[in-house]
């Protein structure tokens, strides 16, 4: 038995999407003749509030898709100094948007307003113009923290006084709006696009949603097909992408929050280890390793007993729960991790 | 009943496509933990002749990542005039990889060995370094016409003797090899990356593989990741893939070209319809139409007896043959094109 | 003595460009503060019939901003095949402006009007949006040749009818304006970009002009400032480009298209050489070589009796007037094409 | 009279400069024809002790071709958070080279070396590849203070040891080699490559250098070319860079640096206005208002009396010394500060 800590991204299909999918019709999308497809981008369109949206392979491609629509060549994009579009997304927002970073330090996981807006240029031509804030929520290097959303609302106020468009990385947004007891869709109303991951907690196999103005998304099908993310019979992966997003199963996300929280008290007792526990918003679980362990040997002995989990330096390591853990996963993990501090102490 | 020889990408998956998909185990490839995109990675590199190779969402990421992977920004690629890289894929060549296209015509879908010496840019400042030329078998624009084999050897050796990279756009290739009697590693090993198409005629719903050295494909992976082609449980789609390549998948090309022939023969018989016979060496057939009727019109009534083809030109049209249509099919789109000819001629 | 005819951008200035440079008042141009930047500016704009007008270092700029501030990230840009945008400007239009080139020929120097509205990519996912045309007066590959005006004309009326815009690479157009016998202006009416070169023929030393709307303008200055454009006392160099566009100094270029004819008759009776002169549109002659020799051989013994040309390619070699080389030196550049091609038939 | 304290980028040539610019023979610098700009890069690489330079029309240049020559596409830059190249050059780092930037602090001009080694990204498909450091000294926004040299060197030797380029924005090297009393190749020595500009406090009117390894600069001078900085008869500009360069013009600096330290003192007694004198390393005094008074307000006072100097925020204004403001000059500004600051009191 193995209990994967490490990830929501290993997620595997449930059965419900394993029948939808096999049952499903197919059609080559690139032509808009896969029905699933259609129907699914109408969904997720509606459940974020939106105009429109188009499925993608991945979350990567939908940010990317996001910062070429919203911008042009040589502008600056203001996000949070540790966004996942600046640590994670292999530089293709300078690499194949063309775009400057202009980072800002938001300990919740967004900036500041007011910081946000005195970075803002002036109009110069030593200046790239500013044109877009981005948001992540939750905030994957800060453990899965989720920003307030009195927040990410001043932030869009701001954003339309000064006539910058707004984007959301929701890849977790369904854990967000589970934390902060609201619709999605009030969270994507805080920004002009939005982009959901169908995978990671919701346990569809492949995909991603990227949501905005009928306009916008017109657009952004040209970088969609540039960027290669035209698939062809996608209805498989449409199908999961629609029960991903039943409420029964977004509903399912609550488990993972009680799993992480039950784990971080659970191991917050243990001697040598330190978690934040107002911070374990959602599914992310960040302990601080005390005495002289390192989280490279207290990976390792956790490893052998069974238990994985993901290093973030030198003595902090992350637990992230998903429908791959159940409560008694995570009541194991917490003896493990007993067990491995018991262990290194002597 | 339809009768749809629009395009090849309409095909989908077989039987055991399916059978094989839902039984196919799952993991995080991002992490190299999807057994069935190990196994179609190792697979398709070793039929292709190659090293390694990678898994991605479409041919045109494919492409792409090639012409990332190759080059360095501000360099010049050769093509033939209307390959599909430059016809077809948005642009990318130019806006996400910074690279200039030096088009030459080649009738026979490449272009001379020797005009495409001469299009290599001497050594000046003035000049983009030319460091790729690309290859494309077999030729979509031009009716899926094959390039002659030696023709393509001779590109490599010149490319060789010049220090320039060669890369197949292979979307095809496998009807190309059907073509010409070889294995389908002979006609790889006139370039340094190949690009395949599982979709298509191969009928996988979703994928393309670029194999090259290992090296090239250990690069070319973060460019992957870039554009966003990491996706997650792939093993369904990788189980499809697998399929495809399957010696008695590829056999079933054999399928589609004598239905094409077959095709081919029948209309060209009809008053007022050319074919150029031998120019049908795969899976499409283009048709000229005489006299006074358009495209528009001659598709449009075909269309009203239930058969589907695509426009080319003005006066031209093409059709696909594929897996979704068979020999009953084929007879029928010829009396229907006899029918619509002896229309619209009253 | 040396009888230069390589090329006209070996030009020096004009005891009266000295004069006024030496005298001229300095300021910081980045700052709008070099007072002869601004009137150069305005005076430059008012000659070429626009409402503005930026100095830039080199024709090369001049294009590449142009181009930077018609078009979006992976448009698409029509233009002559062998326009110097595309051949020798280092592939900034893909490297730096993100676009795709689309080339057509055209024998004349730019393609026909037919040609150009054939090629306007349809929308569609699949294609890069058509946004800009270019063209080249006098065309540099082809001899200096002047496109025909009412040509040009029609290619803006049919860029108007289809919402594309145009450039023109005016780096010599005072010498198409002065063999059609019209105006700068008119030419540049038939584009809403153009660039005009004050080296070259009107022999200032360093320096161009983009010109166009003030709307436009604005916004180039910014990319003009991002490509490291902005120089500080420029004052100099603008005395010299107001002296360049002086009526006289622009009046002088009737010589150099005198010279060019006399040289293009006198080299064209000696046997084995051959000049088409009708093609002898400007300041340029090609002059191809019909016997054994080659251009290598040919302009290295023509360099022994201290005339200079350029190599066009194995067989053709081309001679460029300006003001370095009067009448005297053109008899006798004559001469000594007699005695090589006299010596080598020996 | 005016003093003008906003900028050392408006000095005039030197009456040394102009009559060497006027004396100076020129030629075709495209074509390495021009002696004085072979002699400039030639000496130039000498005193920065790199193997060779080239010329370019502004420091914006130099550094945006040092980092496309450094770099591929797609990598990563480490800067401080307020260098030059970051916020002042129009974002060319991204939208022309297509590279991230990741930004550290450093209070003193430069970011601990411990800090840039943490930001060097690991291996991971996720992340861009860090290949290049870039520092800046003096530094421009922290108010012209000199990194300490054993940092910059530090810098250095874990660039190495990582297998990092590093690359110098010295637009005032000199400025800072006068105040570390070292020779600038010391500095220069701390780097691959290096930019400065002659302009600035050299008087030059245009131009910078950008020096490095001899493979180096044959590659920058492709990418020299495709930015457009490729000027034609550049020998004034290269006159005036040589007389620039003499030892007696560098050695003038030292005016502009006791100027400034005067003037810094002088105003820090006025009442209301603070100056951080230990950060007076070079030509520049950053002043704060205290009480009530807005830097607007202080500022349009100051030229009222006829001295103009420039606005860093709402409470912070600089002075810039150079050769244009003499010892009265900085007498009177003094007094003219006391005065408005008397008034606005009142």
């Amino acid at each position: 038995m193995l209990v994967d800590l490490r990830r929501d991204t290993i997620t595997l299909p449930t059965e419900k999407m394993r029948e939808r999918a096999f049952a499903a019709p197919l059609g080559d999308s690139v032509y808009g003749e896969d029905p699933l497809q259609n129907q699914l981008e109408e969904y997720a369109a509606h459940l974020l509030g939106k105009e429109a949206s188009i499925f993608l392979p991945s979350g990567t491609m939908g940010n990317l898709v996001a910062l070429l629509t919203h911008t042009q060549r040589g502008e600056e994009v203001i996000l949070e100094e540790n966004a996942h579009i600046r640590t994670s997304e292999t530089g293709g927002i300078a690499c194949v948007a063309g775009l400057m970073v202009r980072t800002l330090r938001g300990e919740d996981g967004l900036p500041e307003p007011q910081a946000i807006e005195n970075a803002i240029r002036p109009d110069n031509i030593h200046y790239p113009r500013t044109s877009l804030i981005c948001m992540e929520s939750s905030h994957y290097r800060y453990g899965g923290i989720v920003p307030p959303l009195e927040k990410m609302r001043a932030v869009k106020v701001l954003a339309e006084r000064r006539n910058l468009s707004v984007h959301l990385d929701g890849a977790r947004l369904f854990n967000s709006a589970l934390y902060l007891g609201v619709e999605v869709r009030e969270l994507a109303a805080c920004a002009d696009s939005v982009m959901i991951s169908l995978s990671k907690g919701l346990a569809a196999p492949i995909g991603s949603v990227l949501a905005g103005s009928r306009e916008f998304i017109a657009r952004a099908k040209r970088f969609r097909k540039m960027l290669g993310g035209g698939m062809r019979q996608t209805g498989w992966l449409c199908a999961c992408g629609l029960e991903a997003l039943s409420p029964e199963n977004i509903a399912r996300l609550a488990k993972d929050h009680r799993n992480a929280k039950e784990l971080a008290i659970g191991i917050s007792r243990v001697p040598g280890i330190k978690v934040d526990l107002a911070k374990v918003h959602t599914n992310f679980v960040v302990a601080e390793l005390e005495g002289d362990v390192s989280s490279e040997t207290f990976l390792a002995r956790l490893k052998e007993k069974g238990v994985l989990a993901t290093r973030v330096d030198a003595k902090r390591v992350r637990f992230v729960t998903s429908r791959q853990v159940d409560e008694n996963g995570i009541r194991y993990a917490i003896c493990a991790v007993e067990e491995v501090m018991k262990e290194t102490a002597d």
